[in-house]
């Protein structure tokens, strides 16, 4: 063991001349790596020894952050007060003490090893006392003597100690744990030896539950249509370059919707009679499997088979279906779904393109009557696509009868347009580039009587218009019903792309360590609390979401007309809900991930810019939620603006005195953990929210018409009101949906994880939320606080289980991709 | 004017059998356009006479989502119950009014047509009324004869129609007035001889102020600089091709740098004896001001400039400067940040990479000792860079001091890596892909002793080391000061990007135009309180921002030692508080614009890509908070985790006693307009809640290190807490920075603006933080509410102003380039 070195009487040093050094620094450094006897007393001019005993409190004194320079000159003169000092000691301490003159590194460096010499010996208690292990530094550099005790011995010296790290407080114990603190083993610091590229994995932690178990209860059914798609997205053919142009990005994408199609997943939705499945659930699953993978490919499958194809099935009959369908699956005839106008982005009901009625030759004449009626940001329009869909305003024999679809030819089997048909690019996109979006004027455009797509619209040949459904209002949202499943679509591969960003931020945080206590190796980040909060109650909610997503497929399919609207709501809303769960989501993954998970190799920059825009189509999520909000308030009558308004609001400001819960002040209250995990109380709390929400909105509209407002601008301006509404109606849904699931589950081995993710969803989105909850009395400051406290404990509970959940959304690692999710990488 | 068709006897008409048309509809149509004698009897089968009255209603049971199919069949009862009717009369009524066979098209339009007829010639009160109106087609139809009253005037017709109406509620009016709207003008329906591609431009409405004047006042000192990088950015070279790949990119980049060093901008802040001006705000100006152009040339510009020659400024000593920086500022020296390492990104602190001094050959060896020791995401390494400031731990004669930094020359003049040198490239990325980030491993890499960057830290020929600062610790910090510079650019420049999507999507929402009232023009989408809760506050916390950072970047320029720790605890909260706000904001405005937001030409694509690794560069944002969190308690003495905890702790819980203000219970329930507008208000509250946080952040880490917790994990158990309270503390600053700047306005003119912008950046902070101020009591319920109430009254009484609030922005339409913002679109 190395002797303790002298302490140096050393020089002022200031900061502008710190390259002069104490003479004897160097020896002294060398000294301490030599080994020798133990126990040789420590070499300190006599006149200095006096000054011993504050060794440890010297060293405190410059150690990190510990005093400011008012608290080094304070000590210093408790320290000058000592009786035993000499003036030649005072006159020393002055020096060491200098705010304007700290130590070198070297002196310092001279204290540690001293005192870690000395203090090794220690018993612990002594050793992390400044006053004990100053007196045993004393002891070993002031021996007694014949002729006088040591001055460790001398009483008043010890008292003066315990007084003055009294005023330090426990300052100087933590100081001193870590100068005894064995040196952090840095991670992957095996030297040159060291074999793998990363910090070694975390020991695997057995998960709670079986993952396998829980995906197989995630998917349900689900399952067979997974693995299909799964085999071809395994294939690293289906993984794009990132840095491909544009043009070679659509050209890749169309080529892979070619492989689709011959695998037959175009033509899953449409009936066995035409090729296809007859399965509608089962079309909107691949095309949420294929959100696993790229996004652009799943956009150009949704908008070939899902909106060209299906507007083709439910708009039009059976000539339409005999026609066409197959060609739509087998991607012989690509093609666009063209409602929206520039100038009509989400009032499609106020487009402006025309197709007129020529008795005389039996033909529709499509017509672009203006530069704000061109069809814009049409999917497949720039390059691809043969044939439109076309949305506009029938007119026959002057009379309109609202938005209605029409076949049109768009380009010449060589890809060059038709006649009539201008195209432009729309050119790069923030995302999607795969997809050659374009816009479509159309300059009286003939096509034959037959390509009306007339299911819920005819027109004679002597132009005689009739329609099943008498109210051109009717009618629009009738047809508008196509967007229904691509909504659900879109709100499903949201959910898809959200798993793959939690997938691989998990396992990346789980394994990826920075810092950690003081001799210990650093930490992996997903053991730090803000990391578990980025994390974990999005996994819930992810969870949450899917259950009500599949739940609402499963409705879509089984639809009658009789509930048609209340799923056409919840589609919308959903969409909404769905599609800004995952922006927010996908963000707070890319961020957990730092530096990393801005390498596109690790997929967040194609994730985030893609998805972006299922904020945007089919449907704005702003106006989507105002119409949510609609139904509400008409009980999912119609969902048509103001026109109803003034009896709705009639019908719901009488059911306000019935409907409200009285709000119970125990409940308000109650703080235990067992209430604040019970489903009954999620539920109460979520119905509550909503229905409050919605007698509230129907007060404000009913006072505003009272004083004559018009219904648009009343709705105008409660529109912040209607948005929370709707918000807090489709939270609910997903609660309740998720509580189903959980109560459908008969493995008792899952259950406890699946409870724990609901209670997780729902208290974390009341913490969000907690500002409504208190601020309408439901819940009081003492139970935000213990909410949010149950929120932290609920996310360290589920911490361990934490990569077991994302593997549990069962994404293969090939169709992961991202290296950083790699167990192996 | 056309006479009133006759109403047809229709067959009921089945859904799906709707081909058939009533055999008159046609001829019915026809009349309609004909013009002929106004006032002919109504043709009308006598013996259905009696029905007329109920005409109106008839056509409201059918008009858009009126009336469910339940409440058809209960008025038809009701009518079915007057006693005035044959039985003749009711059969035809039960046709009329079956759920189960609505009328067709053309019937219901035919009722429309005579209800305009009839009614246009009543007055508005009787015209909107379905009795009142029922009565005249009454009249109109079965005209008092010589033998008969008409039916009209039956008083116990009258009455009935009264009830009828009645129990209809206030539907039929909505209903009757939207008969009578006159047809709703499309915008830009001025057919094929509109000329303008878009919606017509709203009418400019005057705003309250001068946006030049307002520009001026915000730009104040800064207004030279930003000229003279707006004269680059202006030229279109300086607008990258969003298709560019990234090789192309990179090299674009690279050029239009050269032209930044061309015209001294490289130098700015460097000393003018080495060509430069010495100004080191005015650098930081020019780099905020880049950022209004491309994001990547920004950030090359900061990693050439700022850190690269900022380290060879701040951490070399004259020899340094004199040999690099006239070379660096001209980028005859492209050169490298190597800091960060694979197994290190935030914990700077434990990087691996080792700097060993050999007094043998008077050189260092640069070492990668293992793999997660590489340097990563280093700018300029890739391609361009030929030097680089290495961070390493530097160990002289065994012995180790910490990290310091060394100039290590990593490629030749030809671009090859030098020996001992290996560079891998990062490859594409999220975004920013115009910069070559690369990863570099050091393999016994010999460097002059010359080398080492010794303004901290020296080395003597023979191997002797020295410093002015004696602790690691306090050196590391030091030497980590060059980040400040950065951290300080990073959140001046996350303001200009908001600036730049706040201004593309004020001026886009003020002129996009969707949806409307009844017959009235569609609305500027600016007009709907989502959108301007989306636009309004956002760009009122920018403007806070922008205060705030212009006089961090005034106290960095003019800074002392003694306020450093401040100014850094300020720079890494601000860059975190900026970097996400411009996310949110980006994120915010992408929305804002629909799809026109995706168009990459407007700028959202790079935008949100480019600055989303804002949030983790030079510091990620939770770790800064932390940072900052641990600064506040302990009055920015260090920033040096848990050694100095326990001392800290025990000063605040005592000076919780005396600090904390007292609640004022007429306070916290006051909701008039003067105090919530009140800066007095904004300014106690942020305070409030900032000292709030404190003291309890203090008091949980006391009673965890009580009980004997490590102080890692103290830490680590309060980390939500801390991030909160570091996100008050910062954002209570950017408010009073932001009430100071309007206190120093002595514009007359502008204060009103000023004022309004501070109240709503408060206020709509409060609302979004009142989870903890009502939880906390010091608001309450009714109080939240009128805040809310307040923010919505603030957006509104700006909307006016929107456009000029971005427009004293002040960035030049060329600079700005997205076409959706050009006026002239």
């Amino acid at each position: 063991m190395a002797p303790p070195p002298p302490i140096p009487y050393h020089p002022p040093l200031g900061r502008s001349t710190g390259a002069s050094q104490p003479p004897n620094a160097e020896t002294m450094t060398k000294n301490s790596d030599s080994t020798g006897a133990a126990e040789r007393p420590l070499e300190w001019p006599e006149a200095e020894r006096p000054l011993l005993p504050f060794v440890p409190m010297i060293y405190v004194a410059w150690a990190d952050g510990v005093l400011s320079a008012d608290e080094i000159r304070g000590i210093r003169e408790q320290m000058r007060a000592q009786p035993w000092l000499t003036d030649r000691a005072r006159a020393v301490l002055d020096r060491w003490l200098d705010p304007d003159a700290p130590p070198s590194p070297a002196m310092l460096h001279a204290l540690y090893l001293t005192m870690r010499e000395i203090g090794e010996k220690l018993p612990e208690a002594e050793r992390l006392s400044l006053a004990g292990l100053g007196l045993a530094i004393a002891r070993a550099g002031s021996p007694a003597t014949a002729g006088a005790a040591s001055i460790a011995d001398r009483p008043e010296v010890g008292q003066a100690l315990v007084e003055i790290e009294g005023a330090l407080g426990v300052v100087g114990e933590e100081a001193l744990r870590e100068v005894f603190a064995p040196e952090r083993p840095a991670a992957g610091a095996a030297g040159e030896a060291a074999p793998t590229p990363a910090a070694p994995a975390a020991p695997a932690r057995p998960a709670s539950f079986d993952p396998a178990a829980l995906g197989r209860f995630l998917d349900g059914d689900r399952r067979p249509m997974r693995e299909r798609v799964f085999r071809l997205l395994r294939e690293p053919r289906f993984r794009p370059d990132p840095d491909l142009g544009m043009a070679a990005r659509r050209q890749w994408v169309f080529d892979r919707l070619a492989e689709l199609a011959e695998h037959g997943l175009g033509a899953v939705a449409y009936p066995e009679a035409y090729g296809g499945e007859g399965d509608v659930a089962g079309q909107i699953t691949a095309f949420e499997s294929l959100a696993f993978g790229d996004i652009a490919l799943v956009v150009k499958y949704g908008v070939q088979f899902g909106l060209f194809g299906g507007s083709i099935l439910s708009l039009g009959t059976r000539r339409h279906h005999e026609r066409y369908l197959r060609d739509v699956a087998s991607l012989r005839l690509p093609g666009c779904y063209a409602m929206t106008e520039a100038g009509h982005g989400s009032n499609v009901r106020d487009i402006e393109t025309t197709a007129t009625y020529d008795a005389g030759t039996r033909e529709f004449v499509i017509h672009t009557p203006n530069d704000d009626a061109r069809k814009i940001w049409i999917g497949n329009a720039a390059l691809h696509g043969r044939m439109a869909t076309v949305f506009a305003q029938l007119e026959v024999g002057g009379e309109r009868h609202g938005v209605h679809a029409f076949l049109v030819p768009i380009r010449d089997e060589d890809g060059k347009p038709l006649p009539g048909i201008r195209i432009e690019d729309c050119g790069h996109k923030e995302g999607l580039n795969g997809i050659d979006n374009g816009q479509i004027w159309f300059d009286r455009v003939r096509i034959p009587r037959e390509n009306l797509l007339d299911r819920f619209g005819q027109v004679s040949d002597d132009g005689v218009y009739s329609s099943p459904i008498p109210s051109d209002g009717r009618r629009f949202f009738t047809m508008l019903g196509t967007l229904v499943a691509g909504r659900i679509s879109v709100a499903a591969a949201s959910v898809s792309a959200a798993k793959t960003g939690l997938t691989i931020a998990t396992r990346y945080a789980d394994r990826r360590r920075q810092f950690g206590p003081a001799g210990h190796p650093e930490v992996p980040v997903l053991d730090y609390r803000t990391m578990q909060r980025r994390l974990l109650p999005r996994i819930a909610t992810t969870f949450a979401l899917d259950f009500a997503i599949r739940d609402l497929v499963r409705r879509f399919a089984e639809r009658v007309d009789g509930d048609l609207r209340e799923v056409e709501a919840l589609a919308a809303g959903l969409k909404a809900y769905a599609s800004w769960h995952t922006v927010d989501t996908l963000q707070a993954c890319r961020e957990a991930c730092g530096g990393m998970g801005y390498a596109s190799e690790n997929r967040f920059g194609d994730l985030k810019a893609d998805t972006d825009v299922f904020t945007t189509f089919e449907g704005d999520n702003t106006v989507l939620l105002q119409l949510v909000a609609k139904s509400l308030l008409t009980g999912y009558r119609e969902e048509l603006g103001g026109l109803q308004l003034r009896g709705i609001v009639r019908h719901l400001t009488r059911r306000a005195a019935t409907r409200i819960v009285e709000l119970n002040p125990i409940a308000t209250r109650r703080t235990d953990e067992a209430h604040l995990r019970d489903p009954d109380f999620h539920r109460a709390a979520f119905r509550y929210r909503e229905e409050r929400l919605l007698v509230t909105a129907a007060r404000r509209l009913k006072r505003r018409i009272d004083q004559g407002t018009d219904s648009f601008e009343a709705l105008e301006e409660t529109q912040d009101h209607l948005v929370a509404l709707a918000l807090a109606s489709v939270e609910r849904t997903v609660l309740e949906r998720c509580l189903d699931a959980v109560e459908s589950c008969d493995d008792a081995a899952l259950r406890p994880i699946l409870e724990k993710l609901a209670a997780l969803f729902a208290l974390s989105r009341i913490e969000d939320d907690r500002g409504w909850f208190l601020e309408n009395g439901y819940i009081e400051g003492a139970k935000a606080k213990a909410i949010r406290n149950a929120v932290n404990a609920l996310c360290a509970e589920l911490r361990p289980d934490a990569v077991a959940l994302v593997d549990a959304f069962g994404i293969p690692d090939e169709v992961l991709a991202a290296p950083i999710a790699l167990a192996q990488a």
